[in-house]
């Protein structure tokens, strides 16, 4: 059943495009119109097809659409809505993919004077190490959260719609508020990212450097995954929710003092105790 | 081919039954004596094929044996070295499997008054995050590394032993100095687990807790995976390795202060140059 009849994709990356398969799959969308900087890449995309048309001008690509998702990093945003604002109707449901949400409500204030009630700020909260729409697949968001952090001024409907498109992809679709979306999203996405991307930075400067990575196991593979992610997205992401990251940085850094601390002195109950904690909150996560 | 008539393994967990599996499937192995203090988990290793029978007391399990693989907590070690010595002979071949050879090496010094030519230290570079002999597999250690760390007075032919019986599990076999061991160890191995043990503990003790945990998505399962490893074995190799681990934690904390500030001064390219440099290094690294 159709849900969208003409869909705008700003972004046909890793999300833009497993967006596209998914919604194409659950055939809820006619006609999918693909936007971004790199014809051989929107090409590509209509190749796999991922997308029915692209165009390179943002404006073009929008106009006539029901929906308009942006999926560029974040640092990219408040460009792109400036020139969405150009083309899109009162009508048109704007919504985008970024996981720092309060920058993306700033993006969009500053490009459009106030936030427009037919913007909903979204996020699936899925992705791979791997980019681009060569990565992409339509299930990847299946049994995902997705969340929608809207305003007050936010139309009901326009909620209803974005909720409804994430349903179609498979994921499980919530709402929360701006700064706590932020804050949890710091701490169970942005943080474990910056210390991916670290510890592979300090490991690679040391001496033995081509051994150390001859020599890491399985736990190391799992570990360090993420720090094969876009540079430039999560660099985007750090600027972008740079508070809500750096506190629950210094939490971490101090807590991880106090462990080096009692590994120093030989403290052999604390150095049990923190390790008994987080093997008992990680089992009750899921596998 | 039968390379060892009898192999007594002292105790019976992940390593310990995955390798008698392996060895068994190999077909090199007349009989496996299993050790260890806990019947109803010897019963288990018995009835799941894992061990031909099993012994409580060291001596009794060591005794007519060819090798004695020694697979406990490092911490444990020395207190089943004294007891090995009561009843290996000269000729029996006694290697081990803990992280940290040179802890293992000092405990079966302090054991045996100096390191027996029949003792040869050796280090699997395998595991899951799981524990216990109803996780272990024959093919744990295909294609993974294990680390021989003889001495200058290792018997030759106990090390060619050693080496075959892991070749026969499908590993790859190298040689390496004791504290070049533990430093890389340390590195790809030690400094992870602590990162995710204190990372988890961090979170857990954030308000938000129940919730965090559940907008965490693909990439914060993988890189806590390791958090959910045995806390006493983890415990043993922080207060066996200490120096190594205090030695490369301090770099990455160094490290991770700078990347910090780097986002609190929204320092661009710094932020990128990690992140470009950790992505590199990483996707050379096999998935």
């Amino acid at each position: 059943m159709t849900m969208i009849k003409q869909l705008t994709i700003i972004g046909v990356g890793l999300i833009g495009g497993s967006l596209a398969r998914a919604l194409r799959e659950a055939g809820v969308v006619n006609e999918i119109v693909g936007c971004g900087q790199d014809k051989d890449h929107l090409q590509q995309a209509i190749d796999l097809g991922v997308i029915n048309k692209y165009e390179t001008d943002v404006a073009k690509a929008v106009h006539g659409s029901d929906v308009v998702v942006v999926a560029v990093p974040v640092g990219a945003m408040e460009s792109i809505f400036r020139q969405i604002k150009t083309a899109a109707s009162a009508h048109t449901v704007i919504t985008d993919v970024g996981s720092t949400k309060g920058s993306v409500i700033h993006a969009i204030r500053a490009a459009y004077g106030s936030v427009p009630a037919s913007f909903v700020p979204g996020h699936p909260i899925a992705g791979t190490e791997k980019s681009g729409v060569t990565a992409s697949f339509a299930g990847l968001f299946h049994y995902r959260r997705v969340v929608l952090t809207p305003l007050e001024n936010t139309d009901k409907a326009a909620v209803t719609l974005v909720r409804k498109m994430w349903e179609a992809t498979g994921a499980v679709v919530s709402q929360m508020d701006v700064k706590h979306h932020d804050d949890v999203l710091a701490a169970t996405s942005h943080l474990p990212h910056l210390l991916a991307f670290a510890l592979v930075d300090t490991l690679a400067a040391l001496d033995e450097k081509a051994e150390i990575f001859q020599y890491a196991a399985g736990g190391f593979r799992d570990f360090t995954r993420i720090a094969s992610s876009d540079p430039k997205m999560w660099h985007d992401i750090c600027v972008n929710n740079r508070d809500a990251i750096l506190q629950v940085l210094q939490r971490f850094q101090l807590d991880l003092e106090k462990l080096g601390k009692a590994i120093a002195n030989n403290d052999s109950d604390y150095i049990l105790d923190v390790f008994k904690r987080a093997k008992a909150s990680r089992d009750q996560f899921s596998q």
